[in-house]
C-alpha cells in the first residue's frame, strides 16, 4: 500500500493557540485528521509527526526511506529558511518531496522568501492554511498514480 | 453562481509543443478541460484565457471584477518576474488571487525565484504541472465556500 | 499653438474604482478635465490618453514627435519600474518629459523607488494625487514660455 | 491665517553664483520673492529661511510646529542624502512636508537618488529649478484647502 | 530553401530619425535592404519585421517555428533587458538565435549590460551598427551550411 | 506572583571556563545566583535554564506561556544569528521578550550583528557581562509593574 | 567623586511632545530627574545635556575628558546612524561609552540597525524607554566600582 | 597517550546509501575503520561519533576538552554553513580543529562555499572522499608531534 | 596598405586540443589561415599572434600603434575578466578595437560575463567559434572603408 | 599674493592628545606652524582653521571663494565619509581642492575608504601624518605656478 | 611510471624569509625535498617548479599534459584569487588538480576566500603549512592507484 | 647611503604619448629625471624601473629587499586593481611602501577605486601628475630621517 510521511517543523505543535490571526484556529490534530480524510479516497496511508528539533526532523526523513514510504510532505516551518541539514536529508531520501506552508511566505518578512527546501522539492504550496496539506496529498496521489501507470 | 477567471501568460499557448521535457505533454486545451472537470463538482463556472500580451492580461484582470467573477487563478509565466502592471491590476481587482506555475520556479534560473505577483496573492502553487491548476481550483472552492459560510 | 501629450499607463483607467484609499476618488475623466482646465490659461492644447499596453505607450510617445507636440507629461504607472522601451521612446522623442505619479513612490514597496524614466525626464512630481498633473502642466507652461522668450 | 515654512539647506545661499549651468541664475532672494508671489493668491503667509547647519535646520523644523505653521516645504540640499536627524524632526513636527529639489536628483550621481526625507514626505518635486518652489506652494495650498473643506 | 526571421524590437522603427549620433542615419528600411543583399549570396530567404509590442514579438517568434524557418536573428532593443517572455519564446522555438545590437551595450548605462536573451542565444554581436545584421546573417549561413554538411 | 523565565543558549554552560578574556570568569551558576538576587527585591520568581539544543530552547519558550510566566529574558548565544525557530517561538509565546548578550555583538565578527530575535524583542542589552542579566530583570520588573498599574 | 556625562542627540528635546506612541510621554526633563535619582545611590554626579548639533555633541564629548568625567552615556538619536565624527570623538575621549536608545532600533526602518557608535561602545541598551537611562547608569556604576576595586 | 575526537554531522550516518555518485560507496563504519588504521601508526587514539543534532555536536565538542582529548577533526556536513553554535563550541574548546568534507564544497551550490567553521580551524581538507579523514589524521599527528618537540 | 593586428590570449595556443566540445576542433593555425583568407578580399594585411602572458599582450598592443596598424582584433581569453592593464593598453593605443570570443561568454560561469575590454571596444562578437574572427575582420574592413570615404 | 585655505574637520583640535599611537604627537598648532613654514618658500599665504561643525566648514569653504583665495587644502576627518554638504560646497567654490588625511584611510575600518570629497578633489594624500599637509602645500604651489605660467 | 607536477605561484620563492610568523621557516627547497620524500614510497616522480609569472604558470600547466604527467598539485598563491587564465589552463589540461595553500585562506582577508581554482579542482587542502604538500601527494597517490585498479 | 626603488607598472612606458589629456605630456624619462632631482637634496639614491609584466614587478620588489634598499615607491598602474601577487610581494619585502598615481583614481571608473596595494602601504598620493613622485620621495625622505633619528 502506498504511504506518505507528513512532517511538521518547529512551533507547529502550537497551532490554534499561536497567533491565530496569522496561522488560523485549526490545531495540528485537526490538520492530521484533515490529512487522513484527504488520503483515504486515494488509499494512501499517512504517517504524521511534528518535531521542534532539527535533528529529529532529519531522522524522521531518514526513516521515511528505511520504512519504505513513497513520498514526503513537509512543512519545515522556521527551519525552512535556515536548515541545510533537512534539505540534505530530503535529497538523500530519494523520495519525492512536497513543501507546504500555512501562510504565504512571500508576503511576510523578506528572510522567509528563501527556502533551502524549495530547490530540491517537486513542488511548493503556500498560503492556503490547512487546506494546503490536502492539496499536497492530492498532488502526491496524482503523481504516484501517474508514475505507477 | 460562483465563477473564476483562469489566466495564462505568454508562451503557454505552446504547451505540449514547447520543451515537453520541462513543461510536459499536455496542451493548454487539455488544461482547460482539466480545469472544467475540476470546477464542476464545486459548481464553479470557469472563464479560461491565454494571452502573450502584458496589456491584454491587465485588461482581462480588470474585466474579472467588472464581470462579477469571484477569484482569479493566474499563471503569469514569463511576466511573473517582470510585470508590475499585472501585479497592480490584480491588487486593484480586489479579488482573491491564486498564483500557479507548471514548473518549480525555485529550481530553475535564479531570476525565476522573484515574483511580483506572489506578495499580493493568497497563495502560490508551483511544480505540479497541470495538476497545479486543479489544486488551485480546489483551494479557491474551499476558500469561497468558507467565506460564504 | 503649443500642445502637450499627457500619457497614462496601465490600470489608471481604473482610477476612482481602484483602491481609493491609495489612489483617491477622482476618475481618469476627472483628471482629464482638471488637465484641460489647467492648460487653458496657458493656451496649451492637451492630448490625453491612457493605455494598458507598453507597446501602445511607446507608439503614443513616437506619435507625439510626429504630430508636432511640444512636451510629454507621463504617468507610466506600473511600467515606470520595468520599461526600458518607454524610456527609450521618450529619449528618442527629443521632447521635454515630465514624470508624474499620483502616490509618493518613495513611501511604498522598495521596487517602486526605481524609475527608468526619471533619469531622462526634466523633472518628477509625485505624491500629490490628481493635483500633480496640474503642477506638471504649470511646469511645462513655464518652461516652454521661458524657452520661447 | 494659514502659513507655511520654507526651508533651504546647505549651499543654497550661494544660488546664482554656484555652478549656474546646473543650478540656474536665480538667487535665493529671487526664490523667496517668487515664493511670496506664489503664496499671495492663496492668502498663505511664508516664513523663508536657509541654513548650512544640520542642527539649525532641525531647530527651524521644531519651531514650525511651536509657531503654529501649517506645513513645511523643504529643499534639504546636501542633507537630503545624509540626515536622519532632519527626517526625524520632520516626522516629529506632525506637519505635512513637501520636498523640493532644484535639479533632477535622479539624473546625477547615484548617491543623490537616496533621500531620507522622501519616505516621510507627502510628495516630492524635483528638476524644475525655482519653479519647483511655486509648484510646492500651489500643492500645499490645494491640500490645505481640501483638508479644511 | 533556407529562411531566417529577422526581428526588431521597440523604437527601431524610428531608426534614422532617433538620436542619429548614437544609432546612425540608416533607416530600418535601409537595414532590411542590407539584410536582403547579405542573404542573397547565401540563398537564404529573409522575413523581416519590427514591433513595439512585447506580445507581438513573442508571437512572431512562435510563428517562426510554425512557418518552418531555420533561425532567428533578433535585435530585442529595449526588451533585451526586461523581457523573460521573449527569451522564453526564443527557447521554446527550438531555433538557433543570434542577438544583434546596433550599439555597444557594454559602454552605455549599466542596466543595458544585462540581457535575458544572451544566455540562450548561439552568439551575440553588438556595436557595429547596421553592419551587425550582415555579420549575423553571414554567421547564420555559415552555421546552417555546417550543420547540413 | 510574577515570574520570569531566563533562558541561555548554546555553550553558555561553559561560562567561566570558555575564553574568559572574552566572556569573563563568572560561571552560569554565578549568573543564576546574580539573577535570583536581582529578582528578589522585585518579588519576581525566576526559572533559569540553559540548553545547547535549538529544539529544547523552542520548547522551553513554549512552556513559558503554558506555565503562566510573565516574561522571557533570553541570551540565545550562537542561535541569535541563525534561528528563526526560536524567534518564531518567542513571537508565538505572546510574552514580552528581553534579549541579553554578555559581549557587545556589534564589535565582533560582522555576522554577529544580525539577530533574528531583536526585531521581535521589547529591548536588547549587550556588552555588560553578567550585569546585563540584572539590568534585564530590572527592566522587566519596571515594565510589568507599569503594566499592572 | 565619580561623575558621568549623559548626552542626548537631536530631537530628544521634543520628548513628550514628539510621537508619544513611539517615544512615550516622559519629557527630557523627566529623564534628567530619573537619571539623577538613579545616580544618587551610587554617589555618581551627573552632567546632562542635549543638542541638535552634531558639532556641539562632538565638543560636549571632548569636554567630558577635559573635565575629568569618568564615563559617557549617550543617546545619539538620529546621529547614531550617520555620524562618524561623534563616534571618533567618543573613541578619542578614552572614556567608557554606553549607548542608549529609547526605542528598539532593530524593529524599525532597516537603516536604524546600523550604528557608528555601537562598535566602539562598551555596551548598548535599547527599547526600554526612559528606563534604559537608569539601566545605563547602573551598568556604569557597576563597571566603575569593579574597575576601582 | 594522544587522542583525537572525530565528529560527523547530519546525514553522514547515511553514507554508502545516500547519493553514492556524490558521496561514494563507503559507509561511515568503513570510514571509522579507515581512521583507526590511519591513527594507529601515529599511536593516536580515536573517538569517533556522528550526530544529526546540532546540540549534540556542541556537547560532543564540549566533552572533547573535558575528556582531555588533543584535537578535533570535524565534518560538520549541513551544519557547516548554518551553525554558529558549533563554531563557538569549537573555539571554546581551545583545541586545534581540522575541518574535513567528503566533497569539494567549492564546486557545488554557492551556499556551500560559506563555512562558519573554516575561519576558526587550523586547516581545511575537502574533496577527497574518505581519504580526507586519513589526511586530517596525518596532519593532526604531524602538528601534535611538532608541538611536543 | 591597411593592416590589422589580431591578438589571442592565454590557452588559445591549445585550440583543437583543449576541450573540443566547448572550443571546437580548429587549431589556432587554422584560425590564422581563416583570418588571412577573410582579409585578402579586403586587401587588409594581418599580423597574428598569441601569448599566455598579460605583459606580452600589453606590449603587442603598444606595438600595434608604433607599427602603424589600423585596428586591433582581440580575443583576450582568460584576461578578458581580470586585466585592467590590457584594457588600458587598448585605450592608449588609440586604435579601434574589436573583441571576439569563440564561446558565448553569457551562457557560462557568471564571472565570464564581465569584460574589462568591452566598454572600450567598438563592438563585441561572441559565440560563433572561429567564424567570429572572420566576422570581426569583415566589420573592421567595413568600418575602415567607411572612415576613409 | 597667492593664498590658500587649510581646513581641518572634527576632532582634529584634539591632535597630540587623541590616540597618539594612531594620530601621532603633533598638535594642530604644530601642524599650522609646519604649514606656514612649508608655504613661505612658495610665497603663499595661509589661512588655517578647524571646526567640529559641518555647517561651519561649509561656510569656511564658501568664504574661501569670497575672500579670493586660490585653493583649498582640506582634512575633512569624520565628515569625509558622511558629508555631501561639504563636498557640494567644495564643488561650488570653483577652487582646486586637495584632500589630506593623517592616517591611511585604506587600512582602517571599511567605511573610511569611502570619501565624498575625493571624486571632486584634484588629488588625495593620506597616511603621512602632518607631513601630508606639507606635501599638499607643495602640490598646490606647483599647480598654481604651472597655471600662472 | 606515474609522475605529477607540483607548481608554486608568486612569492613562494621567498619562503623561509617572507613573514615567517605567517608562512613558517621552511624554504621552498625544503618543501621540494619534503615532496620528493613523500612521493618516493608511492613510486611517483615529481616535477617541482615555481614562477612569479602568471603566463609561465599557464605554460607549465600546458606542459604537464604534453609531457604525460598524471596530475597537478598547485599552490597558486596570489594568483589563486585573480587568475582565470590559470584556472582555464588547469581545466584544459584534463588532469586531476589538487589545490594547496600553506595558510588557512579562510581566516585571512576576505578576498582570499575566493579561489578561481577551487571549483575546478578535485580537492583543496589549506592551513597545514608544508605538510599540506605531503597530504596532497598522498591524496594523488591514493586517487591514481584507485583509478588504475 | 639611503636608496629607494621607484617602480612603474604597465603602460607607463607610454607616458607623453598615451592620452595626454588624462596623463599629461611628461614622458617616463622626464619623471625619472624629476625623481633624481627630487632625491638629490635628500642624498637618496634612486633605482627607477618600469615593467608591463606583473611577474617582473613581483621580482623587482623582491630584489629591493635583497639589494638593501630602504623603501619602495610604486605606481602599479593597471595592476593596482587586480594584483594580489604584487601586494603580497610588497608585504613580504618588509619595506615601507608609498603608492602613487598620476591621476585621481577616485574620479574615474568605479573599479579604479579599489587598490590591493593601499591597505598595505604607508600612504597614498594620487591626482598630482608627475609631481606626485616628488611628493612621495619627500615623504620617504622625511620618514626615513625620522626613523633614523
Amino acid at each position: 500500500m502506498t504511504s506518505i510521511v507528513i512532517l511538521n517543523g518547529p512551533n507547529l505543535n502550537l497551532l490554534g493557540r499561536r497567533e491565530p490571526e496569522i496561522y488560523g484556529s485549526s490545531t495540528l490534530g485537526d490538520i492530521e485528521e484533515l490529512c487522513r480524510a484527504a488520503a483515504e479516497p486515494h488509499a494512501i496511508a499517512i504517517e504524521f509527526s511534528q518535531s521542534n528539533h532539527e535533528g529529529e526532523l532529519v531522522e524522521l526523513i531518514q526513516a521515511a526511506t528505511l520504512n519504505g514510504h513513497n513520498a514526503v510532505v513537509i512543512n519545515p516551518a522556521g527551519y525552512t529558511h535556515t536548515s541545510v541539514a533537512i534539505a540534505d536529508a530530503l535529497t538523500a531520501s530519494g523520495l519525492p518531496v512536497i513543501e507546504v506552508h500555512l501562510t504565504n511566505i512571500h508576503s511576510r518578512e523578506s528572510f522567509r522568501a528563501n527556502s533551502f527546501v524549495s530547490p530540491i522539492a517537486i513542488g511548493v504550496i503556500c498560503g492556503f492554511g490547512p487546506v494546503g496539506y490536502k492539496l499536497a496529498i492530492d498532488a502526491v496521489a496524482q503523481m504516484l498514480s501517474t508514475n505507477r501507470s
